[in-house]
């Protein structure tokens, strides 16, 4: 008799964005009328660069003639796009990477999800709350926890990212092994400072554990005191993995590349306390399990380190972060307490009341979407999630809106 | 302690087309002159099909403007690229499979790599040999083996593919749970009749087993009685998923796309025996892990329905066809067994000697790569595997070469 993997039934019935969905549907079928501004999902507004639009077509054909096609590429990604990668996004910034550490995907989403299968069922995963449902689903998935109680799986280390600690969480006071962190974070859209980045590192060599490192909206940090990327800070290397993505930075939601890092050094062990790299394993597994990223597409991501893509990519945050202004200063000239915004396309707002409450009462009484924070995890409870993916007409529609709905 | 998943260790070092590679390599270094014929991965030569350049380029620009850029797609793939697979892969050859069956992927490699993981670990798993080494080595990494001994791993029920059988193995005599079926066959290039499909379907449903069904080969099916679909045979939705790919029925293996269907009745059960339905668990591993493929390259998989496509990609396989009869052919004429050609790309040649040797003296004395047949199980030694996906020229040359070194 075929079983199932019974993990599978732990898992909350409903994924976040697809309760957002239903409720939206439902009140746009009772109120066809309303245009509703949706700040709610984290994606991206804006066409892509034209200088990925360019690079793209000169891809495609490519692939249209004898001398330009190409079947399979490398599962790590092209050459061209991993050396693009380690050049501009770490050597320049004083990160050490080199670009065979570099393994491009079709997304961050896939790689922070299935980068777990590397590690012992046993080992104990620390997450912060709130978080980004994904961490923690497919552990959930892999038989690291236990059932669902109380708002939470048994057997994980929730990491509490509260107004108290400015959502940059505390270190565990247990051992953990794999810790994940996202920064600039989703949702709150909070940052680490190098220091606070520092003990981490050094609690991850202390402890034998690893940070797993979500960059994701590394293209978003202003402040240029922050860190960019984890491999800035002295030690990483040997426990850190580390995150990116062009969805966020490049608008590549729908067109789909990534790359995670894995430094040659980087280490776990086995059950004996030997030393075991993690590169060759994840180079096993990618290789296995998946085939490497469209060409055109990877032509698309190296057209974003061009001269005139970088100018398109900054044009494109720099409007995202002008709404995200307008979000937070909005939000708070209202009397919300509200953070990110500044380095981050988040902003992350005390309701004053549930979380579901008051997404329903934006949405009934100013036709917008927003994330509730209850469906990131506990610390959620009470906030929302405003995003900035959107035209600046609709964002100031939106707070006007807003503005006249709460007073 | 972070402690490693220590089933990778039980993986054999080098993957098949690795050590390939590595000869290849050394053989043109010391050989610069010659100009080498691949013949042995399993990757297409020719370019893709002009429909596909020109929608995807189509879709390329509507990424490139306000009206027309689209963000994160549905993670199962868009309406417009379901509907038409549904309609023109199954309905039209009598399969009644419908759009919301079919879960649009970046590929089959992944589809079949990460199935595996809905279901319990100590299922038992029935894979054939000689086999696609996807299969075993994502149990193998998931834990449901033993060690590698004696070149094959403890715990799998290997179905042994051979000349006495025509390479279509029989049912296995112990309980089995979950069988991978692949026809048009990886390596052998032989095919699955009807009837004896029947018998696999019904053994599923006494045994409350699963079919895992790779017909990424489908599209060189030239014979009208062989079944294209496993859904053309009754009582298969219940106990099979299929699994199809534009890679060789289109060129996209650097395009990337494929798809899988999980019909709704179809079924596994939890440790209680209850009935469990697959779908809305495939549902939650792909929403949870994927987030779609790329929209361009869903219009490109798309164009290949229209009345184009369908044209441009059957000339595609007509040409890949016409080579593999001018193969199967000449090592037949040369005297030696050989089967497959004639619904699939693939000739599967009994080699009279070792499989590495026959290799090594293809390459070194011919100038033509083969794949050896002991890289696909212990039942493919003493057998090579010659791939269609060439230019004619290429494939003429090849077996004139071929005869001289032989002769």
């Amino acid at each position: 008799m075929l079983t199932i993997n019974e993990h599978y039934l732990k898992l909350q019935a409903s994924y976040l964005f697809s309760d957002i969905a239903r409720r939206v549907a439902a009140f746009q079928a009772a109120h066809p009328d309303v245009e509703i501004i949706r700040m709610g999902i984290g994606d991206v507004t804006n066409p892509l660069p034209q200088a990925c639009i360019q690079a793209m077509h000169r891809g495609v054909d490519e692939m249209g003639t004898v001398a330009g096609f190409r079947g399979y590429g490398p599962e790590q990604g092209y050459g061209f796009l991993r050396e693009a990668i380690a050049k501009h996004d770490f050597q320049a910034h004083g990160a050490a990477i080199q670009a065979d550490e570099i393994f491009v995907s079709d997304g961050a989403k896939c790689d922070t999800g299935n980068i777990q299968e590397l590690f012992a069922t046993d080992v104990k995963v620390a997450v912060p709350d709130p978080v980004y449902p994904v961490y923690l689903d497919t552990n959930v998935m892999a038989g690291r926890t236990g059932q669902f109680r109380d708002g939470r799986y048994e057997g994980i280390v929730y990491l509490d990212s509260t107004r108290a600690n400015n959502y940059v969480p505390a270190l565990p006071e247990e051992q953990v092994d794999l810790i994940y962190l996202c920064f600039p974070n989703n949702p709150t859209g909070s940052t680490i400072t190098r220091e606070q980045l520092q003990t981490w590192v050094e609690f991850a060599r202390e402890n034998r554990a690893l940070i797993l490192f979500d960059a994701a909206y590394e293209a978003y940090i202003r402040d240029p005191e922050l860190p960019r990327s984890i491999y800035e800070i002295e030690g990483a290397r040997e426990v850190a993995i580390e995150f990116r993505s062009y969805s966020k930075s490049a608008g590549f939601t729908g067109t789909r590349c990534a790359f995670t890092v894995v430094p040659k050094e980087c280490r776990a062990f086995d059950s004996q306390g030997n030393r075991q790299l993690i590169h060759p394993l994840w180079n096993r597994r990618h290789s296995t399990k998946f085939n490497g990223v469209s060409y055109p597409v990877q032509r698309a991501a190296e057209a974003t380190y061009s001269p005139e893509g970088r100018e398109q990519c900054k044009a494109l945050i720099d409007g995202y972060m002008a709404n995200a202004r307008i979000i937070r200063q909005g939000m708070a000239a209202l009397g919300f307490h509200a953070v990110g915004g500044d380095n981050a396309p988040y902003v992350w707002i005390e309701a004053k009341e549930d979380s579901w409450d008051f997404f329903d009462l934006l949405l009934s009484r100013a036709g917008v979407v927003c994330t509730p924070g209850a469906g990131f995890g506990k610390c959620g409870q009470g906030y929302i999630r405003l995003s900035a993916f959107n035209s600046e007409a609709n964002v100031i529609t939106a707070m006007t809106r807003i503005k006249e709905a709460l007073s």
